[in-house]
């Protein structure tokens, strides 16, 4: 069995937690670059920041201005900002896209490249060290060393990222911090965490580490199934969603995904559909095709989520999204034609070739 | 839920992964000091090191006289050799005891302090980078930034580390090192992981991080029992208890353990069981103590050991470990006396007093 096992970001849960830690961030750094958007300054964690960096005598700038979408072109004036405050560390607190701003501020910070060169993932100055204080349940890239960009040229979403440079040294977990998430966006967060697990636990690639991070987020998933479907959380729930979403990240950096994820872009740059949600329309469809030839790992799954089989699979995953739109044939074969090749592309454990991506498409949406 | 998840130690495993991963060792240094005992030298494991070392035109000094049970006295002389030698790195090639001493002289040849200060946890100089590579599926310490050594003059052990400073580089993880172990050492070890598992699984501390180690150790564990059992071992099995142990020491770094170690350690200072030998043939008559108090997690490790319940579980350790020693009540009462303090001061389920660690340990020895 071959595997790697890896978590250089350490993860801090708690409520109050980045309070209770006002330490580490003065042993991180003495001068912090602080990216965040809007609406965090109405759950309260950038208020937190504030107090335990004036606590422990951090000087810093605070920037609203994280990007919703990331742009490359938008990141250099991030990583100017920082430079020309003398920053020595950058904090990011948001969603998904302020964590990959601040990872792409930390590395354009110490490196005057042309942002373009982020894609070589090799960097002559050590990135700044990253603070990730995630305030959705959602992509777990405060745990990943990956940044994802959109490169608007060409109208596609690029990642880039270092293990050994870009891991965040601390994800701060506080799940007072999703509190005001509108309930279908916390729903669509942890389906896509799910999705994640299924695609790491059923790879072909898998091993016992995705298989003990697979089982923990069905687990878990499970546990909140109810609140995802009613649309109420107790605050237990939304820490065990905040903590699958970090799982859903380590599962990232020891796993690729299957060919939901790759059939899953079409729907989000032609429908604007979420991401959890364009993986989440999928995966009963998918699981329907490779079933047959997973079928023991999957039965495993199945029980760990409380259902009986790729039906009722199916139908828990309808339940959560409440997503009913209608497609045609002709947007299904054009989405077919743009995801085709990255779907076979993947360690699916059945393979998947341009008729088969149709055929999942369709069942999914037809 | 107040946890922390961290493994700053990368976890590569595989046949060969030494041999696979040679650019690693000259990333980490240039200079390397290897330690080691005679027994390496025919599992495989410094023929592999040599090789690597050579062909990445690494300087290294090989000593074979890592101590079978490190004391605090014999420990200045690895420091000092590895000053000496001008190392920048360490490479332990071993058992726990190896590797804590590979950790240990680290520290030392760093820092010019009596080994006596050790204890401080806190050292001017940053610690040598340390490369762990385990031949037993033993102690995880691999994983772990701790060192246990014997002070002679109390004869006691007692353990030291410092999670920033002293967690291994690398643990290279290659089941074929482990081939030659003697199958009731294999199997005494596997209990010992096992030991940890349920102690970080059960503890009142416990939380969604030591639920899932746990449930994995439980998992793999149940698939090597009757390769446990019967004492002959396939190449998988070999590599899945060689996982076990590193996700025991992933289980020690997040949880303490509970009364079972406490009351292990008299067994094992007067009648010299293995440290898993010492835990495993407590671990029945402890659940039957506490299982009142977490029949629910208890049930669902049962189910995943394979298991009805305690008695049954009871039954699987013992045809395991195959220890039927007698003891005298005279000297159950001297090991409560020794070990009470200890055990109630754990997170155990249900507490412990004086009479409670008396009455486990007579169920289990008399």
């Amino acid at each position: 069995m071959e595997l790697t096992f890896y978590l250089p970001t350490k993860i801090i849960m708690g409520k109050h937690c980045v309070l209770q830690n006002a330490g580490l961030f003065s042993k991180t750094g003495k001068r912090a670059f602080v990216i965040t958007y809007p609406v965090c300054y109405e759950n309260g964690s950038v208020d937190d920041i504030g107090t335990v960096l004036e606590q422990q005598g951090i000087e810093y700038l605070v920037t609203s201005e994280g990007p919703a979408n990331p742009e490359l072109g938008q990141m250099k004036k991030f990583g100017d900002t920082a430079a020309d405050f003398g920053a020595d560390m950058i904090i990011g607190i948001g969603g998904g896209s302020i964590l990959d701003t601040a990872k792409t501020a930390a590395v354009l910070a110490a490196n005057k490249i042309p942002p373009g060169e982020l894609y070589l993932n090799k960097y002559e100055n050590r990135p700044l060290p990253v603070i990730c204080i995630p305030t959705t349940a959602g992509t777990g890239s405060e745990v990943t060393p990956y940044s994802v960009l959109t490169i608007k040229e060409k109208n596609i979403k690029k990642s880039f990222g270092n293990e050994d440079l870009m891991s965040p040294v601390f994800a701060f977990l506080d799940a007072r911090y999703t509190e005001t998430l509108p309930a279908q966006i916390a729903a669509d967060c942890a389906v896509d965490a799910l999705s994640h697990g299924i695609e790491g636990y059923l790879s072909t690639k898998s091993n016992w580490v995705s298989d003990m991070v697979g089982m923990a987020i069905f687990n878990n998933f499970k546990d909140c199934t109810p609140a995802l479907q009613e649309g109420v959380f107790t605050f237990e729930e939304r820490e065990k969603l905040l903590f699958n979403a970090a799982l859903s990240g380590i599962m990232i950096n020891h796993m690729r995904t299957l060919a939901v994820h790759a059939m899953g872009y079409p729907l989000s740059i032609h429908r604007k559909l979420s991401h959890g949600c364009a993986c989440g329309v999928l995966l009963g469809s998918f699981m329907k095709y490779i079933y047959g030839e997973c079928s023991k790992k999957a039965d495993a799954m199945y029980a760990a989520l409380g259902v009986k089989d790729t039906e009722g699979f199916s139908a828990l995953i309808s339940s959560i999204l409440k997503y009913t739109d209608n497609y045609s044939i002709s947007e299904l074969e054009k989405y077919t034609l743009e995801s085709f090749e990255a779907a076979a592309a993947k360690p699916n454990p059945r393979a998947v070739d341009r008729q088969a991506v149709l055929e999942i498409y369709k069942r999914a949406l037809l």
